[in-house]
């Protein structure tokens, strides 16, 4: 059975989300930060990054967001989460996860992970005043040219929105008010209607 | 035509790797980023972006190394660049691609591009002062348990190769000696030797 490793208010919830989309029965294992249980040897053995999501197969562990997403799109190809037959669609679908990853999370992640890029806390301090800003610039550019409508990818529901969904999240968090980006509020607002989603956020948060 | 945006001695090497690979024809235009052409109207209307690298296609502009690195060997299946047909092993190939983009390529861009992240010089001091580390620790996990040998992926040569190939580059320019990573460093010398590596290495380069 699958074994999501997961962590409320993080990254996680979007394969949280698309596992609760295709309908698979999986567990899901709650990895308490507040504990540092990801830092501890229990874990590291299931993930040596130490990170969520962790998606454990009986083929062995995935890591890395886009990656557990696209497994589950492909694992349950009558789900419909991905334009398989389509190398241009996918690879489209395959850029707005790459950005999200590699560019808007690691915006967000300077506001409470600075410690990773530098040891100094006014440095630490001096990224944190720049995230309002770089979440904003990433978000302007999804609200105006990357955010299909009515889903990311146009007319169909893709891996790619609970991501979007998930990330959208942290707007507040990070200083940005979400009413300048209408077309992504309204999104926000439409995927927290999902029973999936519904159902990813009644796992055990704390 | 497929056509290639670079810049020598970016993450694009990685495409561009890729594109001489599958042998298609193809035009290769340099972004000057000493000229900063990558923040011109010109190019920003390629990929609003302001990155490198993009590929146009004649359904449209893809952008994110990974994302490219997935549409040619989607679109190329005969050169065999990646285990189109087994769920499992492409999300390991994705996984990789993931943690290349979000993790090892953000920790090496603090070296010398700490502005995006803060505006404050000595909090960009900081940044830099830290890439020696944080390269060291990637490439730690890669050697250990990342690069199966003799290819990333194990037996078959894939997307993955050029990427990391691109990565180990920036070693000694990131502060750090790739002769503590054997195994790293004897794959960057064999993917040297690969004729597509020097093809894509002899486009005009400054």
């Amino acid at each position: 059975m699958l074994k999501l490793y997961y962590t409320p208010a993080t990254c996680s919830l979007a394969s949280h989300i698309a596992l609760e989309e295709v309908g698979v029965v999986y567990e899901a294992h709650r990895v308490d930060f507040s504990k540092a249980e990801q830092t501890k040897p229990e874990y590291l053995a299931v993930n040596p990054k130490g990170r969520v999501p962790a998606l454990v197969t009986d083929r062995g562990t995935l890591t890395e967001t886009p990656a557990i997403l696209t497994y589950i799109a492909q694992s349950f190809p009558e789900a419909e989460l991905a334009p398989l037959d389509d190398p241009f669609e996918f690879a489209r679908l395959q850029s707005f996860l790459s950005y999200l990853c590699s560019t808007v999370h690691v915006a967000h992640a300077h506001a409470r992970r600075g410690a990773r890029w530098a040891d100094d806390p006014a440095a630490q301090e001096a990224m944190k005043a720049k995230v309002p800003k770089n979440m904003a610039d990433c978000f302007s550019l999804i609200e105006s040219s990357m955010l299909s409508g009515p889903f990311v990818m146009g007319e169909n529901y893709t891996i790619a929105d609970p991501y979007l969904f998930t990330i959208a999240g942290w707007l507040e968090a990070d200083g940005v008010d979400p009413a300048q980006f209408p077309r992504v509020l309204e999104h926000r607002n439409r995927m927290a209607e999902r029973p999936a989603v519904a159902k990813a956020l009644a796992a055990p948060q704390g």
